[in-house]
């Protein structure tokens, strides 16, 4: 029972997350002036991506998205519904900031737990994570041709990976997931939201290759 | 023997359309001053990389191309062949864009029958459908270094839904796969064709962060 | 025994070989100002994205990393390093340039290894040794956001096809791994430092659509 707490906790914020992924993605389509299918489908590449290619890469067939059909028209509907009511988005710009923040941290320790229910190494349960909180973003960028801001902005991987970690400190001290999950939550997501307050950044390594 | 003809077509079908897509991204390829090596890759990329991404999305393995490596020296041959014989090409622009629209709803009607060969939902068979006749595409247009054609121009994915649901739903109305193949075939492609001829386009979402 | 000599050789290469891709995309990711963890994220899909993709295109699972995850920090440390010791990487340019030469060939003979086990025909063999080879490189010039090398410059794919193939024709005459691994690799790296030193090209298909 108490496993379930967690378990429902993640999956409601689980489909938040994929719905506000969706709208972001919607709105980078719509700056690339993308057609209303364009639309649909980075916005289903980003929100579910991340998940797809972690399973991919796992073996961890069949893919969510194959089990749960729905999602691809909720993500679908989601990138039409905020195409229809762009002039509403820029306002809510901070509510998604937020959300995206949520899905970052929910979506890590999803990754997380796929990789620990197959048994792998702690490396690659964190490595999980962060394929699952982040790839979406770059597979977005990608499509949109853009140099992914995943490498080059924000602590976002940085967030996932204390998230992870987190998370899988706290079990190993002994807590329930029931309480280690919110707990990696809200440390993730305190900390995401602090680096985008403060525009925190990692060094970054500049190179020439005329640096002489 | 009923089902044969059906899949004997579509099995005509993929193979000119897996020459034809090889044809229009060696041209692609041209227009990125590739070198030969690269013009051949491409190509393969191009024309199996639709059903390969399906394949390793939906673990249906083992891929087409490693079933039938005479699939890769067929793409590759006709890839060389179409820079060699580049001059004659420009006068082909419509016979080109015509096997293009042949390939489009072959593949689609294709990648349907194997999500259905593998029981999935019906949202996943149209879905299925659309990743072989669309991707292949979208692979170019990423390593040519192109924000993909497909979300901004044509109908081109609209067209793989509805020839894709054009064909189920003709299966459940109890048309044998021999009728419903055909059908759908001609008129995705006839589709297709009006959207080129009339330059029809979907709606776009054009989002710019500086609207007030 | 004798089979486990060319597997030591070829195991030690590919040890080298990935330290060197790291160190190499590292600079590719200080080309475009990335912060520490993109340097690390860039340099682990370089390293090891090459048999990721050949792995998930054949289905042989697990991945390489997810069996060694050391291989992950092995890649993200020498990123660092390499981003830490920056300036003394210009004078290494040549000793980096033949570090990558010695991985294409180790790496192309480890992927046609990899479908030889698994049984596949010799087409799909070279073609494996060659997504082994080259597709990290792709997949590192796809997430910088230029158009992969690859596909413009040097015989870098050619190199190990013609590895590939003498390995394959090696065995073929009745040599043991132990024979036929190292005199591919030898005649491999040659082929490649040649190609450099002398700036040997494949001819380049350039076609513009306003050709008349």
């Amino acid at each position: 029972m108490h496993v379930e707490t967690s378990t429902l906790l993640l999956h409601t914020l689980y489909l938040i997350a994929i719905v506000a992924e969706a709208m972001t993605a919607a709105l980078a389509a719509g700056r690339r002036d993308m057609d209303w299918m364009g639309v649909c489908i980075i916005a289903c590449v980003t929100a579910l991506g991340g998940g797809s290619l972690r399973d991919v890469l796992l073996g961890h067939y069949p893919l969510t998205w194959v089990r749960h059909p729905e999602y691809l028209g909720m993500t679908a509907g989601a990138a039409l519904l905020t195409a229809l009511a762009a002039p509403l988005m820029r306002r809510l710009r901070r509510l998604f900031l937020l959300l995206d923040a949520v899905g970052l941290v929910a979506f890590t320790i999803i990754g997380c737990k796929v990789a620990q229910a197959m048994q792998l190494p702690v490396s690659i349960v964190l490595i999980s994570g962060m394929i699952t909180g982040c790839a979406g973003g770059v597979l977005r960028d990608v499509l949109c041709n853009d140099v992914p801001l995943l490498f080059r902005k924000e602590l976002y991987a940085s967030v996932s990976l204390v998230t992870g970690g987190l998370y899988l400190l706290l079990l190993e001290a002994g807590l329930t997931a029931n309480a280690a999950v919110p707990l990696a939550l809200v440390v993730g997501l305190a900390f995401r939201l602090l680096a985008l307050r403060f525009n925190w950044q990692m060094p970054r390594f500049v190179y020439r290759d005329d640096w002489h």
